[in-house]
């Protein structure tokens, strides 16, 4: 077993990376302060792994939540289930919340907890390689509005973040490549080794081979606490961690969320902050090459759907979130391994990458 | 004008109290950073106050939720309401939303302000008694869930808290009944000497002496302050200031929320506690009297309705945020102006008060 700890403070937190940790006795019960605990899933993963949750969970009053599968769900109506559950059961304050699922199930967990009677403690347990290197750490939860994704929600810290790296034998293919977009991300924000560790290893991590997976996991969990470390609530250098989101979001958007994998829309926007970086001046052609090739080689889309219009984009992003005060602001690449946020865009060649990655 | 301070380090902030603040240029923009403001209101205190308030805030853009008016309002499907809002017209994280309202608009645009991009700032413009004295003050916001009041939460402080007392004019006789049970509240908890002046001011306040009322009303949030700077989330000492309220929560979910004002069921609970405390051999039958006694000046209500049985009490205490590992908890009287809250609670007394208060 890995152990990496997020360092911030009071609200500090381990991240454990291992093969079956799932079935480890003893390592969830440190966490968990109450006598309660309430396990939130869904349809899909339920079957799979609930069974070996709640084996460890013995000693404890435990309620279970199971929600439908799917981005589509992520909303207050959903959320609204899990306090149903906490409180027909009558869960107090000591009570800890479990996250026993992909992303989805850790943002609304994790915002359940924040907000049930003002505060509990949660649990992050990922079950896709997507939550497992990013959703799961860094505290940020929330549900998504019929009108832009992630407006509602809090930072929110679990007591820790427990990854077994075995349940990723069950992960369709396409749900996996979507968890390699955030993590070929992490060698584009800030860590041109690990970038081109991934264009050696690529191939093994596809064939998920379990060693290979188990370091670009542990490394993608490293770089990420780093930043968050730095920047719990995205004043600032957290928000290089949404390079490729923007355009990312505005797809999913558009699309109507669900319809591409979160990790898909990632690939694709990625391929367009690197395509607007090029058209800056900043990244070369060789540079934005190599991005595309190893996105290309982890399965992802290169380009949005072609029935998306520029105008359509635009819109979408003057909601994004990193919006400040009507003035548009992107994640770019100064190069590969160093991300800026920058608002001098020029909506000339904004316009430019959206012709040319449609 | 009077200025207090509830000092939370970074997070402390100013109570203003006078007449005609609402209409004082100036005294709101300070606190405000961005260029956006949303004005939460409901459709009984738009017609009011609206338009003083928009008059000062010429310089920014502005956009107004007018919500439905009473508690029974207050859930997530209402606070959509104000994501709508926020999103339609693209506010960003640096806006600002003012609550001017009573303590359900307090509590939802507080939240709402909690949860918006995770976290933007938020300004309290009480216009109820009940909110100047209590609600608007502390940071605690949150919505109803049909199983339980306040369920669903956050701690989340304002920039400001502006009391126009002038606004108390056009306030219904009961609704200024129900924020005295409030103000009494805290010299029953920590001021016997305000208790006192309460004896023999309350015939002032109950015909709105203004310069009463401004006392009246800088006291209580002096008090508040003070008790929340100490426990800003309610580890402690704060819960004190829930004196009445566990009795009073049960009878309005109950009832069903808005079929008693909140400040009717606090003045029922806050004399079913001092009889609780006196059957503990706490306070004496003579202490129990001048409880009543002040409460009834108030015109509040002394009994619960007489429907409620005593199983159907405990069952709702039993879910109240202050139950710990199953363990009721209650905030009960050592003497007038001592409040402690216990655990040490024989069921058999509660069951004489609950018979004695019906």
């Amino acid at each position: 077993m890995r152990t990496l700890t997020v360092d911030l403070a009071e609200r500090s937190y381990p991240i454990y990376i291992g093969e079956g940790l799932l079935s480890t006795p003893g390592l969830l019960s440190q966490h968990i302060r109450g006598g309660q605990v309430c396990i939130v899933t869904n349809e899909t993963v339920a079957p799979l792994f609930l069974d070996l949750l709640m084996a460890q969970l013995g000693e404890y009053q435990c309620t279970t939540v199971n929600l439908p599968d799917g981005e589509v769900h992520k909303n207050l109506e959903t959320l609204n289930r899990i306090f149903d559950g906490l409180l027909e059961k009558r869960h107090n304050r000591t009570t800890t919340l479990i996250a026993l699922g992909g992303g989805v199930v850790g943002d609304m967990t994790g915002f359940a907890a924040a907000s049930y009677q003002r505060g509990v403690d949660f649990i992050q347990v990922p079950t896709t390689l997507l939550s497992q290197v990013d959703s799961s750490v860094g505290g940020k939860t929330g549900v998504n509005h019929a009108l832009g994704k992630n407006m509602i929600g809090a930072f929110h810290q679990p007591q820790c973040v427990l990854i077994d790296t075995l349940v990723l034998n069950s992960l369709p293919d396409a749900e996996l490549s979507a968890g390699l977009a955030e993590v070929i991300k992490y060698g584009l924000i800030n860590d041109l080794p690990f970038f081109s560790w991934l264009e050696d290893n690529i191939e093994g991590l596809m064939s998920r081979d379990p060693e290979t997976l188990a370091y670009a996991i542990e490394r993608s969990c490293a770089d990420k606490a780093e930043v968050v470390a730095q920047d719990e609530r995205e004043g600032g250098i957290r928000a290089i961690l949404n390079l490729g989101h923007t355009f990312g979001h505005a797809i999913e958007t558009e699309q109507g969320y669900g319809a591409w994998l979160h990790g898909e829309a990632v690939g694709a926007g990625m391929v367009m902050a690197a395509d607007l970086s090029a058209r800056m001046g900043w990244l070369t052609d060789e540079d934005l090459s190599r991005v595309k090739r190893l996105i290309k080689r982890a399965q992802l889309p290169l380009k949005a759907p072609e029935s998306m219009s520029a105008d359509s984009f635009l819109a979408h992003m003057a909601v994004d979130k990193k919006v400040l005060d009507g003035q548009l602001r992107l994640v770019l690449l100064k190069s590969i391994g160093e991300a800026v946020v920058t608002s001098d865009i020029d909506e000339a060649k904004v316009r430019e990458t959206l012709a040319a990655c449609r």
